[in-house]
C-alpha cells in the first residue's frame, strides 16, 4: 500500500507485447510490492498483438487498447477512481518522448525506459513537459535499484572510502555476436535499427554505466573523450566503445562497453577507487559489494538485512533475508517503489521533488542523452576531449 | 492467466503477519505470473496483528480474518465467483496438518510450508485427506523451483552424467550463533520451540536437502544413519547434523546441515557424482550449474533462455534473459506455477495428478516427515543404520 | 643457509624416478630456499631407470645408486663433509618403514611421504626407531605448509573464533573415474594395488584431511565412525568415504573424500565452526582464508606479507608479495624448511624436538596409520563408532 | 639438465640484495628445474649489503662481488669451466642498459628485468649489443610464462576464437595508496624516483600489460592514445593510466593500470574478444583460462597436464598435476627455461634465435620502452592518437 494515499496506484503500460521481455518486467516490478495494479495497456503497435498479449498481463479486454493515443483518450474519460495514475513506457527509444509528453499532458505520471530519447531536442522537450505539468517522471535505470549499489552510494556519501579518485565501469554482453540482422525476428530487432534506436550499444548499455557512475558517486561530468566501434560485420550501429570522462574534482572515469564479447550475458561492473578504500560491484552477483582497504582483509558485504554493516538505504531496499538471492526484478521494483512514493505524495498534496530523487528522473535522462551525443561527437572527431 | 480456466486463481493466506518473511514470499511468488490474486487472509493467530497486517498484503478489511476457522467458514459461504480457490499455509509446523485438512475438506486446494507436519501421524492423515478430497496439495520445497536445479534433474534423467554414484548436500546457516532464545522476539522464535517446530534445523533446513536430493536424482531412500547435535549452549533443539543415506542402487547420500556456522546466510549446495560426469549447484549462486567431466574443461551452465545447453524444463522455468539475475522469489513462484497448472486442470475437469508432480506434493511431505523421524531415531541410537 | 650450521644440508632421495611426479616435488621443494643440495639418489627400484633418471635431478653418476641399500651403504662410507645429511623417501607406502628405519639407523635424518606406513606395526617400529636413534623425522603432509593454513591454526590458537564446535573437510578428486587399472602404466599404478598401498583413497587423500584437521585445530580424536566404498567398477581398494569423528571437548569432525568425482582435480577444503567465527580454506585457492562472523562482512584474508591481519607464523611462511600466487611447491618447501631447522639444530648440538614440531612428525604419522585402520574397522562393522 | 650441453648453466646475479624480493625470485626461478646454478653475485650497490646478502643466496664469499664491474672483470678471468654463463639483472631500471651491454660484451648471456631501459636510446643500444655480440638476451616479462597464458596464445594462433576484435587488460595494485615516499625505506623506493625508474606505474606494470597483449595475440601496434595520472598526493611519477591502442587489422586494445586501487594486490587480467569466442585470464587465479562462446556453457580450462583441451605449449609449461596450484615462481621459471634452451644451443653450436623466441627478447624490450615513450607523449598532448 502507498502510505500517503492508502490505495494501490493504477498502472497503464505501453509496449511490452509479443516477444519483448521488458514489458513483463515492468508489469511484475511495478506490482511486486502490492502498491500498484496493472489496469490498462497498449501493448503493441500491432493492433492484433496488442489485444492478444493483454490476458497474460491480466489486462481486461476493454482496457486493452490498440494504440497509446486510444489509451490516453479513453483513460482520461474514465471515472477518477478507475483511470490509471501512471503510464509505463516500454517502447522503442524514438517513441518515448511523444508518448511521455502526451501522457503527462493528459495528467498521468510516467515511468519510462532508457535511454530517454534519441535526440537532445526530444529530451529537452521532455524536461519542459515535466516542469510544465508537474507530473512525476521516472526513468528505469533499474540498476540503481540494487540494494548493494545503494550501499555503495551511501558508503561514498558518508566518506567511508575518502575522496573518489577514479571510477571504472565495464558492461559486456555477447548477444550481438550471433545476432543475424536479417533473420532474428525477436528481441533486439529495433535495437539494431538506427532510426529507432538512435545509437547502438551506447544507448542500450553504455548509458546504464554512465548513469550508475553518476548515481553512485554523485560527481558531475566535465569532459568526455570516446572511441566507438562497430565490430559486427553487418551491423549499422555501434557495438563497442571506450569512453573516458573527467568528472568533478578531476576524478577520472572510464566506461568500456561491448555487445560483441562472446558468452557474456550481462556482465556489468563498477569499480571505484577512493583515497581510503575501493569498491567493486558486479550486476551478475548483485547481492555482494566488495570493499577493499590496503593492508586489510577484503570485505564482502552481502545484502543482508541483519548485517551490521548495512546502511539504512540499502537495508530498506531489500525484501528477504541475506543468502536468499534477490535479483533483477527486485532492483527494478525498487525504482518503482521510490517513484510510487513521490506519485503518492503528489496525488495526496501536489508534492513535486524537483531535481533530486532516489529514482532516476528526467534530468538524469537528459544527461544520458547528452552523454550519447557527446560520445558520438568525440568518437567522430578522433577521440578528442570535449566539454560535457 | 491459467490456460485451462482463463481467469486468475483466488488465494487465501494463513500466517505471514508481523515480522515473518515467508508469508510475504508466498504472496509475491503466487502472484508473480499474474495467475493468482490474494483475496483473503488470516495472517496471524493474534487477532489485532491479523487485521493490521492485511493492508500491506492488499487484503480488504472484510476478508482479513482473525483465524483460519473464520476464514474457512466465511469463504465457504461466499459466492463461487468470489471465494478463494486455494489456501496457502505459512504457520508454525505443528499447525499445518489441522489447517490443511480443514481447508481441503472445505473444498480448497492447499499450498503448504515445509516440513509438512511435526508427526508422522499428522502426515499420514494429510495424505489421506488429499486422497479423500481430491484436492491439489503442494508443499513449498521452493528450491526445486530454481531453473538450474531442474536442469540438473533433466541432465540426470537423460543419462548425461551416467549412473548416480554418490550425492552430497550441505546446508549451512549461521543465524543461530547470535540468536538469543530469550530476547529475540522476531523471526525464528517458534522455530526454536520444540513443541511448535517438532525438530530444529533438521526440519528447517535438513528436509530441504533431503527433498532436493530426491527431486534431482529421483532415487528412493533405503537406509539412513545420522548424528544430530545441539551446538548452541542454550538451545533445546538440534542445530547441526550429519545424515548418511543409502539410496536405490546402492548410491550413497550425505547431508550436512548447520545453523551454527558463523556468517553463512543460506549456503545450500548439492553435488552429484555420476559415472560419466559430476554436477554442482549452490543456492547462493542459483543461476549457475557446474558440470564436470574428467579431463575436460569445467562447464558453467548459466541460466539463459538462449543457451543451447538449456533443457526444456529449465528453459520454461526462466522468465528473463541470462545474466539478469533471477532469485528466490522466481524459484518460489515456479513451484506455485506448477501447482496452478494442476489446480486449473482440477477446476476445469476434476483432474488429479496422483503421485507424480513437478511441484513437491503430499507424498514428498510424508517422506520428509519420515526423514525427520528416522534421523532422530538413528541419532538417538548411536548413529545406527536404520531402514528408511 | 641453515642458521645453526651455516652450510647447505645434503639430501638423498629414494624413489621419484620415471613418471612419478612426487620425487621431483621433493627435489624442488627441498632446495627452494637454498638450504639443501640434492647429492645422491636411488630413484627407482628398476636399476636402469634409477641411472637414467639421475641427470634430470642433477645427481652425479657416482651417487646415482640402484637401491636404497646401496645408497645407505656407500653414503655411510663417504667423508663426513660429503655424505648426505638426510634421506627423502618417495616410494610406495609399504616400503617406507624399512627404508626409513635403515636410514635412521645409518645416522641419517628422514623426510618421508605419507601415509607413513601400511600397517600399525610398521608405524610403531618407526616411532621406536626415531626415539632410539634421535634422528629428525618429518612426514610430508605438505598441506600444513600453506601460509593461510598456518594462519588458520594461529587464529584458532589465539581464540579468534572461540571454541571449535565442528570441523568439516572434503577432499575430492576425479582421476580414478577414467583410470584403467590394466592399461595405465604411469602415476597411480601402485596406488591402486592393495599390497603396496594398504588402503586406497583413504590413505592417499583421507589421511591428508585427517592430518590437516589435527594440525589446524590441535584437537585430539576420541571416536570414529566411517563408511567406505569402492565406486569404481573394477577397483580393489576404496575410492570414496565418509568419516565422522568425535574430537576433544565433543567437537564433531567430518571428512568426505572421493577420487571418483568427475573433473575435480585436487579440491581439498577445510571448514571450521567456532563459537565466535568460522573459517574456510580451499587448497585450489590456497592464498585465501575466508573468515566469517555472523552479522559482519565476510573477510577474505589474502596471503600477503604486508597484511595487517597476518599472524607471525603465516607471515614467515610466505616468500613473495601478496597477489603473486604461491602454490604447491612453496607449501611443500615450508614443511622442509621447518624440518631443516630441527636437522640443523640436531647437527649443531644434538637437539631433538620430541613430540611437538611445526612439521608433521612420526607421531602424526602413527596417528594417520591408526586413522586408516580405525576407519577400515568401523566401515567393515556397519559404520559403528569406535574408540580412536 | 640442459639437453644440448648436458651440464648446468652457471648464473651470476646483479641486484637483489637487501629487502628487494625480485632478486630472490630470479635465484629460485632460474634453478627450479635444475638447469642452472647460482655461482656469483653483485647483490647490491652497497658494498657491505652485497657481501651480507650472499650466503642467503648460496653464493660463496669469493664470488660475492661488490659491483657489477668487479663481477664481470673477475668472472671473465676464471676458468671456462667455472665462470658464469649468464648474468641476471635485477637492478633499478636506469642501470639495465649499461650492465647488460657490458655483460654481453664480456661474453655473457643476459636475463634482464623489465622495463628494459628508461630511454629509447638505451634500448636501441641494447638491441645493437645483442646483434653485435650474438648473445642470448631474455627479458623477464614473467607473466608470459604462465601455462594458461600460453594456452591462450596457442588457442588464438590456431584460430579457435576466430579473428581478434578487441583486447582489454587491466592491471590493478594498491600498494602506493599507503606508500610514504619519505618513510618507506624498503621495496619500491627507487620505483618512485623519477631518475631511476624513468616512468612510474606505466613502466612497472603497464608494460606487463602491453607485453602480454603482444605475446598472446601476436598483433603489432599501429597507434596509441593515452591518459596518464598521478593520483597520489605526494608522488612525482604516474600511478594510474588508460591506454588505447589500435592494433593490426584495426583490433582495438585497452590497457588500464593503477597502483592506487586500495586492496588490490596484483590483479592483472587479460580479456580477448574474437569473432568466434572470448578468453579471460587473471594473474591471481593463474591456473584457469576462461573460454566463452555465445549460447554455450562457459568453459574453465584448468591447468592440468591430463586435460584433453591442453595444447602442447601449455602442457609443456606445467610441472605438476592439475589442482596442485602452480604460481609465480613456476611462471618465472618458464621464462628462464626457454632462455636456457637457447643459451644451451648457443653454447653448443653458436645458435642465435633472431627475432622470434618464446621468451620475451630484446626486441620486445625495445617495444616496451617505445610504449612508455609514446604513452607519455600522447598523455602530455591531450590524449591524442599517435603513430606507434
Amino acid at each position: 500500500m502507498n502510505p500517503e494515499i492508502k490505495r494501490k496506484l493504477r498502472m497503464g503500460l505501453v509496449g511490452g507485447g509479443g516477444a519483448a521481455f521488458i514489458g513483463k518486467v515492468h508489469a511484475i516490478a511495478a506490482t511486486l510490492d502490492n502498491r500498484a495494479r496493472l489496469c490498462a495497456g497498449a501493448l503493441s503497435s500491432n493492433r492484433q498483438r496488442a489485444k492478444d498479449s493483454a490476458p497474460a498481463f491480466g489486462i481486461r479486454e476493454d482496457r486493452a487498447y490498440s494504440s497509446f493515443h486510444d489509451l490516453l483518450e479513453y483513460e482520461t474519460h474514465l471515472d477518477e477512481e478507475d483511470r490509471i495514475d501512471f503510464l509505463s513506457i516500454a517502447t522503442p527509444n524514438h517513441t518515448h518522448a511523444e508518448i511521455a509528453i502526451a501522457a503527462m499532458q493528459a495528467g498521468f505520471h510516467v515511468v519510462c525506459d532508457k535511454p530517454m530519447t534519441t535526440t537532445l531536442n526530444d529530451a529537452q522537450a521532455l524536461v519542459k513537459a515535466v516542469e510544465d505539468t508537474g507530473r512525476i517522471f521516472a526513468l528505469t535505470h533499474n540498476y540503481t535499484g540494487y540494494p548493494m549499489i545503494r550501499q555503495a552510494r551511501e558508503l561514498i556519501a558518508s566518506g567511508e572510502i575518502g575522496d573518489v579518485l577514479a571510477v571504472r565501469s565495464s558492461y559486456l554482453q555477447g548477444w550481438l555476436t550471433t545476432f543475424d540482422t536479417n533473420a532474428d525476428a525477436a528481441r533486439g530487432v529495433w535495437k539494431t535499427d538506427p532510426e529507432k534506436a538512435g545509437s547502438g550499444s551506447l544507448g542500450d548499455i553504455g548509458t546504464h554505466a554512465f548513469n550508475l557512475i553518476r548515481f553512485v558517486t554523485g560527481l558531475t561530468v566535465n569532459k568526455i573523450a570516446a572511441t566507438v566501434e562497430t565490430l559486427h560485420s553487418s551491423r549499422l550501429l555501434d557495438d563497442y566503445g571506450v569512453v573516458q570522462m573527467r568528472l568533478e574534482n578531476g576524478t577520472l572515469g572510464l566506461i568500456t562497453y561491448s555487445q560483441m564479447t562472446h558468452g557474456r550475458l550481462n556482465d556489468f561492473s563498477l569499480e571505484i577507487d577512493g583515497t581510503r578504500g575501493a569498491l567493486l560491484w558486479n550486476q551478475e552477483s548483485p547481492n555482494q559489494l566488495i570493499v577493499r582497504r590496503q593492508g586489510q582483509s577484503t570485505e564482502i558485504m552481502e545484502r543482508h538485512p541483519g548485517g551490521q554493516y548495512m546502511l539504512e538505504l540499502a537495508r530498506q531496499s531489500t525484501r528477504i533475508p541475506g543468502g536468499h538471492p534477490e535479483g533483477f526484478y527486485e532492483a527494478f521494483a525498487n525504482v518503482y517503489r521510490a517513484a510510487f512514493d513521490d506519485m503518492a505524495r503528489n496525488i495526496a498534496n501536489g508534492f513535486h521533488p524537483g531535481i533530486n530523487t532516489l529514482y532516476p528522473n528526467v534530468y538524469d535522462g537528459l544527461e544520458g542523452v547528452r552523454f550519447i551525443e557527446r560520445v558520438q561527437e568525440s568518437a567522430s572527431s578522433n577521440s578528442q576531449w570535449l566539454e560535457f
